[in-house]
């Protein structure tokens, strides 16, 4: 932690701050430049609140030196993380196409998709049972019946399945039938269920938070990795800002400064990030250039009856021509 | 629901919609204008997802002409709500003051500060004792001890207790506790949190999400009326911008904005709205000059020794001259 | 435009609505729904500012139906503009590739740029001569010196100009020189800077500003458009969020919705969208990827003796790699 | 400027990057943490680009130790700084209020205006002759005869004179008629403007821009100082955020932000900054409660036939309503 002193700081606010950074119990370097005093502190814990120290008389600026998030860090691990998630990968050479409708409605449907998913290269099937919906007066997920119907259809066309958790008391349930765990934006700060969720071994899907800077989404990240789960995958899903002609602005960008910062693959999913179907494409085209090591797709065989987010599924040619795409530019910047 | 086609949209698109419209149940109004044509929908349900029409052919956009919550709306209620917490009233003619530590640490500092408060005219005694925090490094809470501190504290005061609830499993047993739930920004849009809660009869304090516009703010009390709970109190604590020298930027015009809309009372806490201990008293001024049915401040007996929040809780002293101030602005906006 | 009444407007606030509407010369439409009364206005002028019908009272809401922008739009115009700037062209098949300094400094520096540029394929030279800074302690850039060198080396490798015009006062001398006046994004709404470009019949590059909705962008165009100067180029890089690891925040986004809503050509600077050298590659493809008519992008022979930008300026071997990539991702999008 | 080097940085990266500040002519102080080695830059000036420096090898971070503005800032001049226009003062005691209509319409208007203004004790009269719109649609201002009716209604009350300068052509002829010139929020970052009025001795009004944080508005205030004009007034009106309800977000925390960092004084427009009539009163009383050096209100006899922002004027009894509500907070806050 670096504390730079006002212009001008007198010598008693100087010794109260590093008397004070002494009392947390860091280390102190004193250094003068032409106008300022400047303190390093040593010793600095992730957890510590730098604001402790910009309130004390005479100071400037703190700046957190280390990055709050450590096992996220790509200090910490060099190499790439690849996740194992049943018998297929997020992160390696190949990119990890995960699609499937936004809720599971029927056998038929979740069967429909599963072989349009399986047939186009996808390895992944996508579909909500249990649905966070912000209007209490919208559909609320078929639940544990959803569950078994996306298990079957994704085991008929050997796919790894991913699926949202929203209550800790519904772990046990997922768990039975879902490969890897997803966390929605909205839950993305709910640390007790990032931590319930870190003490299992089930691979987990985090998606951004809607206003969630890339700190804040290593450091939830961090609560999973914490608990001893490593098989964590970022997924960017499109932030808030005053833009509106599109329901959130995909923040693409996000995909190299996480390969920057972090070894955890990051996969993109432009259906949120732009909500409506014609922009879906496009995007998913430019996450793939962007360097993201997967998408997250919805599709539905009759998106115009979707019981939700049927506005922004694809419809299943559109589906083909989008992978036909992907597949060329993956193959531009590398990948397969 | 208002549906504007394109300019030159083609009759086969414009009965298109027409009988999509009807397929949801809703009745339809056709209106000529110098260059489109405009459809009026009749009957459409808050919950209904409205991209499902403008993602059809010749569709130029489409509004909702209902506010999609009802019962917290001031159309549904128009006198103001006045919550009962304990012996103490939210929303009526005196302004309501919560104030207390960050995080209950000892019988010591929350009897310290309950005297404080009391003794300052404020009427709600606050204090965590189960934290969500950004770190998985940092403190966590008292947990159950904190709550029975919090609580004789207050009875020793003659005050109200609010305190946050992170998980539905801890709601049984804080509810023997506090007089209020708090929900805490970050799960805002926890849905099913909302619901269980929505299903006491114990009031609720709801803090706006960081990046939640008034309207979902809005959606999120419906979940909990539309459960039958009444008794929702508002509470602006700074939504997220560009801007870097704060924290938060505090939106305190989503006072008028609110009190336009909604009959619910709704308060400011320009502690967490701001972050930095110099900032919360001129922004607690001027959220009681906007207009604000009361106040959450922290305040803590030693502040550079607090587990959390410690640089945005106020001195002793520094409370006093707030409450001083601010009782001066009440009068002037006609509150006491 | 239409009016939506509260629920249980009475008549004498309807009316007054009626009348403050045919005040203004327009026709109204009345029509009721279940619980609230709609009002079509027609013959409302894009200038129109509906707040005048908003204040009344018993109004819930006012939307203005048709876009306020009228020349701009994809309704006025439906097969996109090709924009024809001395031999070259921007919006049509080939992708128009702009590149260069971010300023002009000496002659073997803007001819080393040309000559590389050239080879690659690129068809424009960029490079200012006139800079706006953010620090008055900043570089201010070469001027008319600066023009001559960038028009001679530009003709020596058969490119067409583009660079920066910050005063109406430039305007008679940069036009001798350029084949395309840059607009920034910081002069966006400079009203009166787009009245007089939209005079002259010089193609303009209009930059997004930074906190524009692509709505006030539309109509920044139309205000050139308006004055008879059809040749706009659009050009997105970077809005303002609350992101903070970037210096802005790419919304490729943009490229669908405007193709979506004008036929005017849009490019990407993934330079300045980012500020960062190793994140411009990737974002540049993500461009392409999405649609992109072209790219802007800061390329010097020596980044680091550069007097401005060099941190986000490609050395040459990383604009030949972009260039490779970018052809191979142009083909899949069906661009040469 | 303190270099953060990354955990684990090698030898040969430290060396260059030290050889890099030395070329660039700082002095270098090098300390060794527990996993990370700090470099402190010693000379670094105002303009220098830091990614200088954050784009070499090895490099975590770059903090710049002193903010970029200089004379704006509190360390430079730690009293506070009064401007004097014409008979007025702002930034003493008394508050500063500046009051008018949006546009000068007619002799009538404007001096209906002035009566009104002077009898409440506001000092300025504000009002707009030639007008910045964001339609090309719009009335765009009556030009020097409005500065003849503005000048000649302030001299008959009394008042000082506010008016916003578009063109640096207009300059000469504008500062025959006005006390204070006022720039505004879209051109906050025209630095070529900003030269010329800094040239100039008559004090300026300067807006922040719709997305500036505080720091790039002091930075504009030093283009202004460093010219030599010292009588800067700095005037928050919102800023964009993703709320809707309103049309800026009225950032009221600049205003402690403001005071602590720098010397100028602020005043606050509510008009513009909640962009509705019933929101200007209680956030003009939020701004002076919050420690405002002032308030700009639009007031017009008419606001319903205004032919410029009529729906954010206030009629003249609601501006009486809010001059005495604004004197009674001004007391408590120790201002008269």
């Amino acid at each position: 932690m670096v504390v730079v002193m006002e212009t001008g700081a007198v010598e008693p606010d100087i010794q109260g701050v590093i008397e004070r950074l002494n009392h947390f119990g860091f280390d102190v370097h004193r250094s003068s430049g032409e106008q300022q005093i400047v303190l390093g502190a040593i010793g600095v814990k992730p957890g510590f609140d730098t604001r402790h120290i910009s309130v004390l008389n005479g100071v400037a600026a703190v700046y957190r030196v280390t990055e709050p998030y450590k096992f996220a860090s790509r200090a910490w691990k060099t190499e790439n993380t690849v996740v194992q998630a049943g018998q297929h990968q997020v992160g390696g050479d190949a990119l990890a196409i995960m699609a499937g409708p936004c809720s599971v409605e029927s056998e038929e449907q979740i069967h429909a998709c599963a072989e349009l998913v399986a047939a186009q290269g996808a390895t992944f099937l996508r579909g909500g049972a249990f649905k966070p919906r912000s209007s209490p007066y919208s559909f609320q997920g078929m639940g544990k019946e959803g569950l078994v119907m996306l298990r079957e259809a994704a085991d008929a066309h050997n796919l790894a399945v991913v699926t949202e958790v929203m209550e800790p008391a519904q772990l046990d349930l997922i768990a039975q039938y879902t490969d890897v765990f997803q966390i929605g934006a909205r839950n993305m700060q709910n640390f007790s269920r990032l931590k319930e969720v870190g003490k299992t071994r089930i691979p987990v899907l985090l998606k951004r938070g809607m206003s969630a800077t890339v700190k804040e989404w290593l450091m939830s990240a961090e609560y999973l990795l914490a608990e001893g789960n490593a098989d964590v995958i970022l997924c960017e899903r499109g932030i808030r800002t005053f833009e509106d002609y599109t329901r959130n602005t995909l923040d693409l960008s996000a995909v190299p400064v996480v390969k920057a910062k972090s070894h955890l693959p990051i996969i993109v999913d432009p259906s949120h990030g732009t909500g409506i179907r014609n922009k879906v494409t496009p995007m998913a085209r430019a996450a793939v250039a962007a360097g993201a090591d997967g998408l997250m797709i919805e599709v539905h065989p009759d998106p115009d009856s979707a019981v939700s987010d049927g506005p922004q599924s694809l419809y299943f040619h559109q589906f083909e021509t989008l992978m036909e795409q992907v597949r060329a530019i993956a193959l531009v910047v590398g990948r397969s």
